[in-house]
């Protein structure tokens, strides 16, 4: 059994990896919702949704977050109407947000994840980090700011200086995490290539989890986000930059605090020190599906190396 | 002043027709909301926004229902991920929905409707005929149906018993209503060409709005929505059978019960007699704004003379 904790576009590819490696029964895929968010009266939720959509395979590649072939209709007539047109809801991306929306009253977020997950083929299991909701709030030179406002409205654009996880101390964990948590059978834990304090610290900060990783048996890698010493995505350089992370394989180690076995990064960084974290270097940069089964299947020997 | 009562198609036409003839200030719509329905999370409301799409001009003339240009992206999503599809919701009519949902929390449904028929560039006042909700419940052979399962899920194949408007008792009317009911100038009351049953009935079940029109000294008249012993719609004919009242300028004026002091028919019509209603013949099709205009104003006029 791996587990295997994503956010974003570039944790949403490697999931999809290790689902092409591995049958659904020997991975669970949990998902940060520290960047979902309440819009138009809608319930958003990016990163479940690029999971889902990049395991389906309607995720749309050019734009790098939605679905393929979108329509903007809605967002056209909202403009009219003279609603808040700074988040881009799509037509058929709609669809997901409304049948979350109708369904929050009687189900829990990881039920409707299942849900929506299974409607769009997806074999594998993909839950939240928690059913009870978690919003990262950004400490700015502008104030304090919910996460898609500095993300999203603001284009990452004021000074980043802290990040929190609103709720995250009342959150349980969701039973799909417990339960890969506390699975005699986990092998290991993978960190996709998200970023760290975006995208995989508010995991981190729900009850217990951080405990649990410590106290695991099995080994704990990331796979890096960076390459080359840069951060693949701009907004994430620029934030790893005024968080004051170092974009290396020990700059990750450390923000880490000891919490990794191991990290895989890539040949541009090859020769890299990261503490007590082993390293494996190979090509990192997900281009497409093979990209992405070789990645996770190099990640997944690199982890059973480790034990 | 005039105050306007109206329901779906063919009342929103007459109202377009009443608003190119008189001044802003001068004609109050009133809507019903009795075919209000909560759908995919969103609060619709058809007979709302079939009169603001119809005064904006920018409603479908070959569906007879929504907005011209019309795409579907939505709905395809939402039958992929196995949601309901037997009520259509436009991508771009859904921008009113969400923008109604969004704000009810903190508006009323006659701020939300000025709202958007603003932006839709209306100058006219319209309003909801309750800020309430109101819904229309109707028993058929099948058992008690919410109006819109039975009109649009079940295409009205039911056989029709009787219908009641929950909520009505409880329900205020809005405050644009009141205020036209009470206004002094109040010069006359016109019932759009709406189905009596499912579009005028709901307003005049909302408490003292019978009694207060019984009591007004200007005069009601109602445009009759039958042609030639006939209603113009489909459903509305097999209903009206259905209910037992005959779709005639007498049927009308007994379903009415003597509130009515003249009653606009049709030509194919002329030498009806409806009680103690004056009648005034003329063409009441309404092909296009030319007809509409001349309708309202024959209308105006012939309720003018009653006075």
């Amino acid at each position: 059994m791996i587990l295997a904790l994503a956010g974003g576009v570039g944790g949403a590819r490697l999931a999809r990896g290790l689902a092409a490696v591995l049958p659904p029964e020997k991975l669970s895929i949990i998902v940060n919702t520290g960047d979902d968010f309440e819009h138009l009266g809608f319930l958003v939720c990016p990163d479940l949704d690029t999971v889902c959509y990049t395991l389906a395979g309607v995720n749309n590649l050019a734009q790098g977050w939605g679905l393929a072939g979108e329509s903007w209709a809605f967002m056209d007539a909202i403009g009219k109407l003279g609603g808040e047109t700074w988040f881009n809801l799509g037509d058929r991306d709609l669809a997901t947000h409304a049948t979350r929306r109708a369904m929050l009253g009687s189900n829990s977020l990881s039920a409707i994840t299942a849900h929506i997950a299974g409607k769009l083929g997806i074999a594998h299991p993909i839950a939240p980090m928690s059913d009870d909701p978690v919003r990262s709030i950004v400490d700015t030179d502008e104030g304090e700011l919910a996460f898609q406002h500095y993300f999203v409205r603001r284009r990452a654009e004021p000074r980043f200086r802290s990040i929190r996880f609103d709720g995250a101390e009342a959150a349980r964990p969701s039973p799909a995490l417990l339960a890969s948590l506390e699975d005699p059978a986990l092998e290991a834990v993978i960190l996709c290539p998200s970023n760290p304090v975006l995208s995989i610290a508010p995991i981190l900060a729900l009850p217990e989890v951080r405990a649990r990783l410590e106290a695991l048996g099995a080994p704990i890698v990331a796979v890096s986000p960076f390459i080359g010493g840069q951060a693949i995505k701009g907004p994430a350089a620029k934030i790893m930059a005024e968080i004051g992370i170092a974009t290396t394989p020990a700059g990750l180690a450390g923000y880490y605090g000891g919490l990794l076995d191991g990290i895989v990064i890539d040949r541009a960084d090859a020769g890299s020190e990261a503490g007590s974290a082993a390293l494996h270097a190979t090509d990192t940069l997900m281009r497409n599906s093979d990209d992405q089964k070789r990645l996770a299947s190099e990640t997944l020997a690199f982890a059973r190396s480790l034990r």
